[in-house]
């Protein structure tokens, strides 16, 4: 995604070039290295249009059937940070009643968090999703009142209203903890991506151009981020998808069949050539 | 706890020397090198009583200005280990029922387990006390829905009765996870040591001696293992406590009044005549 932060302007170049590898090494010497780094600037906001051909990274087409993906949105993403304090204690000496333990507050967080989560994407988006992925304890030890609770939310939808539900109903679940519970809460929404809208005239002309191939082309969502989510907030863009067995990405194992890439090729270029008015 | 084990026969001498440390060096070989290892054996069963003095590790006596405890019955320990494992999944591309979230299922049995715990506490024995306090989720990244959590739990009590309920009910509410969600779960109960009641007779022996210089002592239970509580099973045993400030224990700021060690020592001395007959 950083190419395209850079390319719409959402990221400097100069702060770009100035990221550093595990080892120290900025992006600007590896570029070096490789005789890579140019010296002209582009611009997307210039450019009439956009696609981009992606494997799926999910089972949708698979169970479907179909061999190729027209995504119409990109998922927003919205994650949330929490820590539930309240005081670490002996597991024996202290009393069910003089305790504050993280650890129960936290939980019925997390069984409220995945009742606000269903209660959206039964009632209002059904693509919303809401998960509590990360949850750490401390200090941890099995006869020690846990004092200190610290948890990640990854909350995505299509839907941002909807997005906004969930986080919103999250903070003020853990508001509701510290009236119920002797705990302090604190809570820091700090990442929020909004989801990306693919361009009418540029998802028509994929499925334009899988018709004309007769390819069985299915209208989808993303759950998964791509550059085109930075790219469609400057110009019109599409992104297409071809099959990928089981779902598998970022894996030895990811395969994408020969002949679905070659049906997913073919659509895109037909998508480029509609869109250039070819 | 190792030599109270050893003399009251719940383990025998030789496994004992061969517990090994850190470094792998042998329990015999460290008392070989101090010259600390006898030849003979002392069975507790042969003795007519048994006190320990010891701080109490808690805040019970500072409370309630009081300068020494006599202890009438040391907690028991259940410790309990289960797992409950879902599948581990895209946080975005996995849709809200197509989820098995080990997380909400296990944070669903804390709040159950803590009830459990509140409601032996409440209605049956005021002094048992139930507590999740290691709680490890996998493979527990922001984006990932977790697929499995491993949890120890401690219950204690000097009413095994209570100890057995709530290690029941925490049985039962895992079942009942495994009807509501599509997780696994493992139950195992791997240790169980039974509370330990203190002889009547050392019990009053204490009090007495107490009486006789004008002490103020405190009946009381244990909610952390002695020794005694070993000793307990084969003889007749009674513990005494003196005070510890802000209930330190096992760190550097443990401190005990000079005054309150000489009170708790002069109850010891008059506890241990009396027993003797003198």
């Amino acid at each position: 995604m950083l190419g395209s932060s850079v390319a719409t302007g959402a990221r400097d170049a100069d702060d770009a070039l100035a990221f550093r590898d595990a080892d120290g090494t900025t992006l600007e010497a590896h570029l070096d290295a490789i005789d890579f780094r140019g010296t002209d600037t582009i611009d997307a906001e210039e450019w009439d249009a956009w696609a981009e051909l992606h494997i799926e990274q999910g089972t949708v087409l698979e169970s479907a059937g179909a061999s190729v993906g027209v995504v119409d949105a990109i998922t927003g993403i919205t994650t949330c940070a929490a820590d539930i304090v309240g005081e670490a204690d002996h597991a024996g000496a202290t009393p069910m009643d003089e305790r504050r333990d993280a650890l129960v507050a936290a939980s019925e967080f997390v069984v409220e968090f995945r009742a606000a989560a269903d209660d959206v994407a039964q009632n209002r988006s059904p693509t919303a999703v809401g998960t509590v992925g990360q949850f750490d304890v401390a200090p941890n030890a099995r006869n020690i009142v846990p004092g200190e609770v610290s948890l990640q939310m990854d909350i995505r939808d299509v839907d941002y209203g909807a997005m906004d539900a969930i986080a919103e109903r999250a903070d003020a679940a853990l508001d509701g903890l510290e009236a119920a519970h002797p705990v302090e809460t604190d809570f820091d929404r700090y990442r929020d991506q909004r989801p990306s809208q693919m361009a009418d005239d540029c998802v028509d002309a994929a499925f334009d151009a899988a018709a004309a191939g007769d390819i069985d082309a299915k209208r989808m969502h993303s759950a998964a981020m791509h550059d085109t989510a930075n790219v469609a907030s400057v110009t019109d863009a599409v992104l297409l998808f071809a099959p990928s067995a089981d779902g598998l990405s970022h894996n030895p194992r990811e395969w994408t069949d020969w002949a679905d890439c070659a049906t997913a090729a073919t659509v895109l270029a037909g998508t480029l050539a509609r869109l250039a008015g070819a």
